[in-house]
């Protein structure tokens, strides 16, 4: 089985091996992952414009992924974006990171806590949240207030999120603590092991990490997204676009 | 005040010169209404993939309409893609065709219908209600089953909305029908005559009138939209593009 | 167009034409206001007795601004006693406050706090939002415990709306602060630009000026209450009354 | 104990000994029914313009009622007009129909279906189910369509009823039948035995002798409602009135 | 009348006649209760391991009950082990110690805040809320962390759940306290008191109270669990058991 | 990896190897999987009269099934008994039938559709539904009226199920198929085959095929029930017992 890691951001040289190996970790020795980037598109997803710049690749890059023989696709961001689009156009499973954890929580506690990095993805999270109507089980966004591009520092942000996270238990109620971006995969354990460490038996989930078994899973359970959902785009007329400047000015 | 009309499509000569005087029929004398089109993306929007092919043009053209003076940005189109990330990046209020029908339609009854165009966007509108939180002042979506493009012969269509709109009334309870496609302007008039002829005294309304009129009291009352639900984008690297056929290859 | 201004009170010399002018002051140059008061009543309304003791004769003086050639009422008050009564009996737009700041403020922000005056009607507008269907994008009710007849220290009404303000943002996640009682104009400015003073860009909503923009919009636009919510009252015997003391004894 | 049977009409000859009787059946030999009617107000309710002509009137009559020594207050309503009104008003227990029919038939099945009178009055049915957060127990509202004045035409009553509440079974998933209006009183029993002949195992229960137990049990066991909830009317100006008309013309 | 108070556990000597004779304490003359224990089971419920050691031999004993010539039982329990087995199985009512206590509460308040004893109990009875639909009238569930078999020290009771009810008034909201254990039998008078002491006029109710006089009702009114909902097992191969050691080893 | 396969039933020869290879077909080669049965209980769940009556026994089974080195424990029923119960004794992951299919469904289509044998079990699934938040993702639960132990006859079922499909689908709006008893395992193949021959492209999802494989995940990837929802028993008394009759006495 071949899953096509697509982080939906364009290459600047985030995202190392490590991170991608430690993603990777639970997948079945015979299944490969690749990873492909953005052509065009923002260096980050920290809100919706930056998912709204994403989307159309996103979505191309899929249809792109099917056409090369990939089994699967993981938009690598906790937003979607561009995966429900791409669910209409293959016909292959896609998953962003919100859904996978979201869903593989679901069985761990009543009461689910997303720990984020900044206040401004909070609106797209719980629209998230709302949009998938799964209000009832899961408790305000927090936040840790760190850039994704800052996310790096790893001491600073496991005492971060394990605060935010003892929060979330104590004055929220959450039984499972669900890793609010995907670039903070490699905190869990230490997270899990600080909230132990205070006498509080919870579950870190790692999105990443969900989203690829998930996906796993969907392609050896022959399970796909439902064509009443997700009905296949028309043919029409729709104009493709290139780059514009590969030298990745900021905007 | 300067109000731009954004259909998110590029253009394919669909859409008229009465059809753009249709909606802003209800704007006051002062107000100008201009028109651009998209430079990239889908020739209508009947589904998420059409939506992600748009999105990104329809937040940079929010940002160019307030570079230019506009004080409001209608993205004409009863999906609203972009939107929420055009309000991340400009100052001016942006709507899509969902909102403010919406929210003028709770003003006139306890439960909605919303009547559309096809069986593909069904999902995408079932999904703006859950992700604006008003499950419990909708019904369900209804469709008429006519693709967007073939809108413009209106005898079938008022007709085909007057039956789903009597179905929406007897089955679902609906007090008040709203018109799922900015593309269905120019018949509320005659599905309301209709209705009204079989004892139904139901309000139609029109989606690009409501947004309008939406956009134009925005202004006048300095209504803007939070930014703490729309924060900033950070400055980042974010790569752009440029449109890579003009001549509008069928995808 | 002509709009009546209703507060659903007697005539004690509360309310000032700078009040009346302050909550017109978006109306449109040819919209005239003129304002009633009831013949019996009480004389604020601060909760549930109150509004039973105006409900009627709220109704009724509706029945008589139709007669009387109006376009359109507000029952000025947050609470909207003998609002939905008034929709049944007349053919012309009949608002509270409450419902029309509501729809104004779903386009600013995903959360919205309603900060009112006392905690007596905390429970009358939770039950609005609750019969309203709107839950998911309220947060809870918040007052400053200042009785109406008091609101016109206008410096401490400032200074305490802005506190629970910023508890309903940083506590509660609002995005747009509703001002949740008509007697409270006059301190939306003020509001916001202390709010904005502490990096808070968040919307300041008074509710008589939305309500009125909100009627003139519907006689603009042809909106009328949908005959499904609201189907006319039966011809039937209902005995009328006639005020028992004019002098105003306190009950 | 003394509990007031407060019908929110003015007396025009509806309802007889018998149906006063029948509601009051439960109750305990040692308590006392009287029975008082408005001195204004609609002579039925059948929509909330009646409910609004009632309120103030109930209101007031409550706190009447408790100066003569009741123990407490059945609005005999369906429609509860009045009732949280005169919660704040007076320190004994009042209850309209729907709340105790409400909260017992809860009791009895996961489902419940009221089924009401005319059409006019399923809004004010439903708002009420929506205004006390039932929505998850109750399905839609059906109604049989005979006006409250004509329902003492007991066999077509009955058949109507029993065969809305077969469809609220079959459709709607219904457990049990709550018959909507306190004037339907006298058919429970009827449709209870119909529903048994076709195989429904189905509870069928009547407004009036619930309430009254209800009170009874209030009364009995010294609950009350909360003053969190119903904080008293501050003293303040207000304006009684006095029946214009009583020779009951017709409005 | 005869009602089986039915404590789900085995007897240890927990219970009183002093704890029987305070629950039976609003039950009519005319009504006698007696007392069974369980043959097996645990000696009392502290979470949903407990619930199910007890729940089959609850509804075996309800099925011996109405064989007895019990009228209804008192699963006395604020859990509701086996109760709607016992639904099932039985053609008398059955309530656990939630149910009736939450519909009376209803009556009460707008927002009721049950307080209970211990952690592990708590998703147990939120749980009770999301199975019957209640969320929007509870707050969240509030505990004093007092195991069952401890809280026969009354003043520490009564000081705790005094405490956590003004918390939950004063940050939840809520209107009306429910004692969240049968156990809590003998505290609600104090603990109303002390509120009062404070300025908060709020019922405070007990659950083995508010059940006995809920089936006393049920029986005198001749109301019953709805067959749609609980439907009667049919006839198969089903393993009983008998008890393994009489002499309470610890497990 | 060794996981359970515990039907909550006794063995009455119900359930085949070839229905256990069915289940067991997406597990990993080195997965073992054995089954066990109750020593008491029904010999079906068909209701939660049945539920009770095997809560114990499998709560105690997962902590034999623990002791005995198992990595996890699939209750094989679509119902969940004693599975939160187990949750609370052991270390070990978990499951029913209704959640791992829930959350797998979760992420194929908007609207989801449980089709199950009997009504009896419509309020049981409901209630889980309900208990689990997910009320807005499914629609209402079909059935097809066929008792467990007569499911065997696998033509009957398959057009049945398809049946009650294709009726979820028109009128419900699923877009999601899940078959609601774990004794239909066998017929999703051809279900899925027959509704994709009539154009709907929908997933039927078959609930012990799911469970194992989520077992297997939650075994793979360290996931686990929460402590702060699932608190282990306290120590205390607790009555065991012993099966009273070997010879399976019908009830």
């Amino acid at each position: 089985m071949k899953i096509l890691n697509l982080p939906p951001i364009i290459n600047t040289g985030f995202g190392s091996q490590e991170m991608n190996d430690y993603i990777a970790k639970y997948l079945l020795p015979d299944t490969e992952m690749d990873t492909w980037h953005l052509d065009y598109g923002p260096s980050s997803i920290e809100g919706e414009f930056d998912e709204a710049l994403a989307a159309a690749n996103v979505a191309l890059k899929c249809v792109e992924a099917e056409n090369a023989g990939y089994d699967a696709v993981f938009v690598n961001c906790f937003g979607d974006p561009g995966v429900r689009a791409a669910r209409e156009a293959v016909n292959i499973p896609v998953f962003g990171g919100f859904e996978p954890i979201a869903y593989y929580a679901l069985g761990t506690a009543d009461k689910i806590s997303v720990v984020t990095v900044l206040p401004e993805v909070v609106p797209m999270i719980e629209g998230e949240i709302a949009r998938y109507g799964l209000e009832k089980r899961f408790t305000k966004v927090r936040h840790v207030n760190i850039p994704v591009l800052d996310l790096e520092e790893l001491d600073i942000l496991i005492k971060a999120v394990t605060e935010e996270s003892k929060k979330a238990i104590r004055e929220d109620g959450a039984g499972t603590i669900v890793l609010g971006c995907t670039a903070m995969a490699g905190v869990k354990e230490e997270v899990e092991k600080a909230l132990n460490a205070e006498g509080y038996r919870v579950p870190v989930i790692e999105s990443g990490q969900a989203a690829l078994v998930m996906l796993e899973t969907f392609v050896r359970m022959n399970l796909y997204h439902s064509r009443i959902t997700y009905m296949p785009p028309r043919e029409k007329v729709r104009n493709l676009w290139q780059t514009e400047n590969k030298d990745n000015t900021a905007v």
